[in-house]
């Protein structure tokens, strides 16, 4: 039998935060153009440390050298393909944790067939939206950009068996965040709708994640408590600021400011 | 006879906002690797939807989906040519209107030689400054850079030219801006310094028309409209804040709070 | 015998500010992915001009013509190697300064190789951290990532030597940034360690020394000028914010702001 989701305890989240502070993970991305910056900029936040390594060579020498790997396939293209591939198989050699964020998968051939492919490669997690976790599990998906039709709830048994299946995590996100190892799940409800207007803050999550994975401990709770900062800090963001320009700024700072205690 | 240019009528502004939010087009970016950030957060902003996707089996099969496609060369390369011929053959088959930004048009050979090309390959606009526009008529052009040492009024008999020849509407922006489909023209005159002082201003700009370009009605309204709605928004940006930096940021906050009232 | 460095003084840097202000430099950035917006807005709010221009036949092309050219390797690939050698080569033949920042050099062969290879190419100046140094002269590094885990301090000797073997300046930069010739050096002791978590604060300082190397006049004085604005504007916005996303914002506006008098 399988337990419904749980709101992630607060005392948790902070011992994950705690111990990203403490190690520093440095995350290999290889993401989409749009969003560069802006994943670099939440891991420095958050207190992770960035590297942004593509040409083919360097990302399998730096995926064996990183504490994970993030793999976006936002803006794919054949050479990065090539690349991703190669920093995979580099980074499973080593013992690297990698993520895979599977972006707009299922409305696009190309990287549909990437993404698939990839799910057999052993990802310590997949970040997705419903729709993009529909599509994964061969379901027919609603939507055709990048933002998800779909509720992620209805997407959570979809979400575990995929987990089951490739022996992964898989975080579903949307107004409600499931976070699932196929048999244990945790929900985050925090969150505010002002993060879908503003380019890159799935992304970014799925770089925290990917940090998050590199910490000693229990995985789930850590890839859960990613959901929970980003979450929060998005709804105290929220709460202070008048439109998406204003809230990608202080969303930053309150990243930066996060302390075990606003877990809560 | 070709009549004077009018000052676009608030109403028609508002008018084209209200479409714009009602709509929601999806816009199929193609654009340089310096704004790819700042024109999802805008398109976000105005309440467009972006999606960035540039590998050319993915670019033609995503035009044909898409609401409307930009073309911006601003970072052209060899595959990215390659890539946005593909998409623009294909959003043409599938009716999807595009829109050229032709960054830089004249200085360089490799570029000018391509946006020659496509010209006549029915773009829905062309969204570009005084410079750009005399290079695409083939007058001699000032500029060595972006922006434009030529005055956006003096490049109108042209911007008509060219929107004659070519079956387009033509925005040339600038101090004033002025939207022409060869024979109506529309002149806007809002907006502020400041945004030349921030990247990714004009590149942004040419995105929110793709977007207009996709409603349903006048596309010569609509795109003099997406001119409006930034120019309003900068102007109103400028009063209030103290430098590039958040101007940038009070910009993205402003065109999410736009409403029609603000547009007369 | 060598002259110990000494504090850049306020009446030079500010005599450089204002010839930056005068000249407008055009800067033609061939720079990492995750940096180009912040590298652009960060020339414009200093008062140069930015322009990205990638594709080998065009940054060969418009490296003769701009006023400074920057190479920096953070996302190096094999297609951007082959250009920005194109380009470096055209900028020497036009008699264009252009600036190498060897982003993680020592860390990944292929950057390494590159790197290497280009310090005979007659660079105006480079601009990196105490670890990246190190690995161009040879010497063992300390760092992973792109941030230095080695001291300014340290690393001068090594960058007098490069300075004098290959006849460029170099700016070493991080607590105390150190700028020489090999023979005379400047120190600059501002700066703020908010600047550590906001990417891309020194691939555009690099920018910003490539325009100063433009301008005419006293090379070193203008690099170790282009060092001080950005600390003094660091630490300036460091006061008044209260993380890393106002900071960014803020510093632009800083910089922007910057006179001849806040330089004292």
């Amino acid at each position: 039998m399988i337990a419904e989701p749980t709101e992630l305890p607060g005392l948790a989240a902070a011992d994950s935060l705690s111990l990203l502070r403490q190690h520093a993970p440095l995350v290999h991305c290889m993401t989409n153009d749009v969003v560069q910056a802006f994943t670099a900029n939440t891991l420095l936040a958050v207190g992770a440390a960035p590297a942004m390594v593509i040409e083919t060579r360097e990302a399998l020498q730096f995926s064996a050298m990183a504490d994970a790997l993030l793999v976006n396939i936002g803006t794919l293209t054949e050479p990065r393909a090539e690349a991703m591939l190669a920093a995979i198989a580099s980074a499973n050699d080593a013992g690297t944790p990698w993520v895979l964020d599977p972006v707009a998968v299922g409305a696009l051939a190309f990287r549909t067939e990437f993404a698939m492919g990839v799910l057999a490669l052993k990802p310590a997690a997949i970040r997705a939206n419903a729709s993009e976790i529909l599509a994964l599990a061969g379901q027919p998906a609603l939507g055709r950009g990048v933002d998800s039709a779909d509720d992620s709830r209805h997407a959570l048994p979809f979400a575990r068996r995929l987990a089951a299946d490739y022996g992964t995590l898989v975080a579903v996100t949307g107004r409600v965040d499931f976070i699932t190892d196929g048999d244990r799940a945790w929900s985050v409800t925090d969150g505010d709708a002002m993060m879908t207007r503003v380019t890159g803050t799935g992304c970014a999550l799925s770089a925290v994640v990917a940090a998050c994975c590199a910490l000693p401990g229990d995985r789930l709770q850590h890839a859960a408590a990613a959901c929970r900062f980003m979450a929060r800090a998005g709804r105290l963001t929220a709460r202070e600021t008048a439109g998406p320009g204003s809230f990608a700024v202080g969303f930053l700072d309150r990243l930066y400011a996060l302390r075990g205690e606003y877990l809560q």
